[in-house]
This record gives structure tokens, sequence and C-alpha cells, in this order.
């Protein structure tokens, strides 16, 4: 009954005993698309997910909306994020709205009640539900909202076959150097162009390297993009969450960002490379780990570095605040 | 780079993408251990976790405490509990140590946020912190300490190597019909004895049919436990939880107890089976949608029931309500 599967890239041990593993594929790309290593076919196609934000925020860029709508850093790497719903998240979203002098109706993401307990606890305390800027994807429908606004597109803006996605994706197809492979709707309702994981890595090595990689409006965009994500970490995620303590960490080395069911991407700047990679059970505890292997592997994060131990070396306390348990990458991404 | 694995037992789609897939072992036994059916290999060792709760409460039972306590079928359902800290738990675990002349700080479990909503937003509103009472193990240890009580043990009942836990070990051996594989400590302290998934399963069959499997006050308590998880599943679990469903939909055909880390099993009395099932990677999405399969092909479950759809057969809905994926138990699970 076994079947041929993908490589551990994680394991969760208590006591003596290994209790579970999250198997999954990785790949780490030079500019041109080489494949510097990979851990299982890295060919495979998926669904990037929130991964893919600043492929998704390039049209806001390159088309001059960001300009014209005189977009700060801090909202560009909004643009890119997938955040908790805390304050500063949706404030930054209601004042951007305000900017443009649209209002949170003409968002399309829909509503989710935030991550952040503290936002929750408020939200509750005043007898309100949550509204669109709580969605973790509001910053990135800001973005296109504002796009949309400089392109004259219809409201609609996350059907596929409205000029704004259609701009995603003939960019995704550009940065990735890849024809994607269908989509499917994202759970903020825009569609996610599915692309293989070396597609991805190499967008993002391009990202990591835009002065070389790209020319013009997009070299110049997709370097403001990333530089803002590595600028304003907290706002790309929040508080407490592996993407935003990644970013603190690597210290401009590299830039990275999950997405849903287990997605994680980086840019590695100095070294030219791009990674992607995704845990086959959508399970967040894997892909952090591995990311945060791949990252110290390729000399973006040091391995006594808290963001490191807390991710890929990490002791699993019981109710009592002992280790009993221990999660941590797998063996094949470190030596 | 492809490994050998256990075989998928849930799958996720979005659109035409299979996103995600959970991997794992299952297996169906008689009551004396004669494998009906298996995914993966059946002599796959585990830690059962909160799984096992029921085989944890025979010392309570067997030993007359329970009587001498006269303890109600509300509390025996409630010390096999993996609760949710809601008022109902709380409330029945003050009362019960009340009872038994014990406090609080008697309990060895610890203490995390309850996992009732309703709960942490009334610890916020005045201003109060979460107590042992609120661990999802607390009925466990409440049952623990009305055991050591009448055995007359000292107070670190959660030692691998106190006398209750001792009985614990030799209760575990005597219904899997294993000599255990070692022990691991629990979130909640306490030991969890490491069995063969086939060894769970067994056991499971045997609380299935107490009055052929065993005799004695085994038989009588076996049963009481058994039938006090059916007619209380609020208690076992919570609102909302897939165990509390499942019992309510099963109506006697089956009991079912989940344990950390994606361990599910089942009691099914009239076709004298148990199951016992493990998701490699922890993830309690495939571990549900695949004993809703596995209780749906044993009778115990109609495919049309809410409680098998939500779990084995859901829409994945955007956050505008759109279903835009599917989770769905593996088809080898169902044909």
């Amino acid at each position: 009954m076994s079947e041929q599967a993908n490589p551990v890239l994680a394991e969760v041990w208590r006591g003596e005993f290994l209790e579970c593993v999250h198997r999954g594929t990785a790949v780490v790309v030079t500019t041109s698309g080489e494949v510097v290593e990979a851990w299982g076919d890295p060919n495979r196609v998926i669904l990037p997910r929130s991964s893919c934000k600043i492929i998704q925020a390039l049209p806001l860029v390159e088309s001059g909306a960001a300009d014209a709508a005189k977009l700060t850093a801090e909202q560009l790497a909004f643009a890119c994020a997938s955040h908790r719903g805390a304050s500063v998240h949706t404030g930054l979203a209601a004042r951007w709205l305000a900017e443009i002098g649209l209002a949170e109706s003409d968002l399309r993401c829909g509503v989710h009640e935030p991550g952040d307990p503290e936002a929750r606890h408020a939200l509750r305390l005043a007898g309100k539900v949550p509204d669109q800027t709580h969605n973790n994807c509001s910053g990135k429908h800001c973005g296109f909202l504002t796009a949309n606004r400089h392109l004259g597109g219809g409201p609609e803006y996350i059907d596929p076959e409205h000029p704004l996605q259609k701009a995603v994706r003939l960019a995704t197809e550009e940065v990735t150097g890849e024809t994607v492979s269908g989509f499917a709707i994202d759970g903020c309702s825009a569609p996610n162009f599915a692309v293989s994981l070396k597609g991805l890595a190499t967008a993002m090595a391009r990202f990591a390297t835009p002065e070389t990689s790209f020319t013009g409006a997009r070299a110049t965009g997709a370097r403001r993009l990333r530089d803002a994500m590595a600028a304003h970490p907290v706002l790309v995620a929040g508080e407490g969450r592996a993407c935003t303590s990644l970013i603190r960490a690597c210290g401009g080395r590299a830039v990275v960002k999950p997405g849903a069911e287990a997605v994680f991407v980086a840019m590695l700047p100095s070294k030219g490379l791009g990674i992607a990679l995704k845990s086959d059970d959508g399970k967040s505890r894997g892909s952090e780990a591995a990311i945060a292997a791949l990252l110290a592997r390729h000399g973006a994060l040091e391995r006594t570095d808290p963001a490191y131990t807390t991710l890929a070396d990490a002791p699993i306390l019981n109710c009592r605040g002992y280790a009993h348990g221990h999660l941590r990458a797998a063996e094949a991404l470190l030596s």
C-alpha cells in the first residue's frame, strides 16, 4: 500500500518517537531558471496563493498608478501583504481607500475574522463585526483598486477576464518564464495563476536582482516592491508571524513571503537566487521549518537566530512548560 | 528524490488543481485483532495521544473509585474528553474537584488557553487568565485524581512510575494485546504509551463489545465509559468539533475519539469492529475526513449526513461565500 511521494522537509518528534512528517517539494534556482538544487520535482505545478503577491502588484507600479497616487513604501509593502488585520493594517487600508476616493464596499476581497487576537477582542468589545479591511488580502486589493482606477477598468477587478487580471497573468508569465497552467480562484476572489515551483522560484530570483533581470519600469517597480517588503516586515504579515520575523532576521539578505496551504518563497539579492517550496499537506509548520532551513543553507540566516530556532529547531513544550517534543527541518535540507 | 510513503487518506482541491494531500495509515480490526482492512502498515507504532483516554480511564472505573465517588455518566464522559474549555466543561471540572475535596492546584495538566472563543472572551472581559480546568485534558485529570485518592497514591500522579500510571500501562497492554513500545510525555504531562495502530484498533473493537471481550469489572467499566461518551458528546469535545458531531450523527452505531497530531479512533458496537488511523502530518483536516469515510464505509454514518459532508466531502468557500475548493476523503477509502 505504500506509494511514491515527495521527500520529508520537516519532522516532529515526541520523546523518542517520530510523530509527524511534512513532505513536500523545494527548489533553489538562479535568475536564468537554472536549478541549483531541488527536493522533489521542481516542475511540479502549484497554486502559489499569496506567495506571488509581489507579482500581482507589478501592474500597480509599472503602470504609473502607484506614482500617480503617491503611494508610500508602506503602501507598496501592504500591497504585497498577507496581514493579520491588526489596527496597523486596517488603519492603513482605510486611509488608502480614502486617499483614492474609494470605500470599503469597493473592495472585492470579502470578509473574514482578523488573525490578530487584539483586533478580534476590540471588535467584540465594540459590538462590531469585521469588514473587508480585516481580510488578510486587503492591501493587495487596495493595490488592485489603485491600479484599476489608473487604468480605467470596471469595478469587478477580480474577474479573470478583467484587464487588470490579464495584466497580472501577463506579468506572471514574463517573470516566471512560463505559460501559466490555468488558474483557480483564491480565498480573496482573485484569480491565482498556476505555475511550476521552478517558475515561481525563477521569478523570485529575478525580484532578487531586478537591475540585471528586468529593464525599465519593471526593474524599478520590482525593486521598489521588494525593498518595501524588506523595510516594513510588520505590514507584510504581523507581529509573531514567521514571515515578519524571517524578513527581520535576514536583514536584507533575503525577503520572504508565504502563501496559503504551506507555500513559501524567498528572494536572495546577494546570491541572485530564488527559492520556492510547498509542504504537501498545507500545514505551515512544515513550510516554515523548510524555508528557515533553506535560508540558513544559503547564508541568509544564522542557525542560532531565534527566527531560525523558533521555526526549524524548536522544542515543543507541554502545558507546564517542559519540552517533550521537537520540531525540526529534515536532515536533507541541512547537510 | 521520491520516497516510499503511506497512502493518501484525504485530498484538498482548488479548481482543477489537487492542492494538498494528507497521507497516513488506517486500520479496521476485529475484537481478536484480525485486520479486516488496512491502508499503510497496521503494525506502525504511534503515540495514541488523547485517542486512548477511554483506556486511561479504566483504572478509575475498575478500581471502584468511580462508584465510591458516585461519579455520574457526565463525569465518566468528561474523564474521556478532549474538551474546549467552555463553561460547561470548566464548571463540571470545578464541581468535580469540590466533590472529591481537592482543588485546581491538585491538577497536574497545566494551563492553556481554552479552545472555546466564548470562554476566551469571557476571561478577557473579567481580566482573568485561564487555569488548569480550561486544559482540554482536565476531565481526564479529574478522573486520575479520583482514582488516585481511592488508591491512596502520592500527589504526582502523572509520574510514569506512579502506581496509577503503572495501572494505565497494564490496562493498555491488556486491552491492546501488546507490550507497549515505550512512552512519551503528552501535552498534559501524563505518559502516553506507544502502541501499534492495530493494537489501538483492537482495543477499540473490544470497547465496542465489552460484554464478550472483557469480564468482570473491566466489562462493566468499559461499557459504562463507552456509553457515557455516546450519551454526552458535548462533554467529550464541544459544539462544533468533529468528535462531538460524529458521535451525535452515528447515534450509537459508533463512538469516536480523536487525539493530537491527527489520530482518530472509533468503536463500532454492532459490527464488533475497531478503527484507528493517523494522518502523517498531524493535520486534523486529514484525519477527520478519513474517520468519517471509514464510519460511512462500515455503515455507521450516512454519506448524506452533514457530519459526513462537513468533514469528508466539503466545499471550501472563499471570503465571499463562493465554493472554489473541495475537501474530500481519498477514493481508496470510499470504493
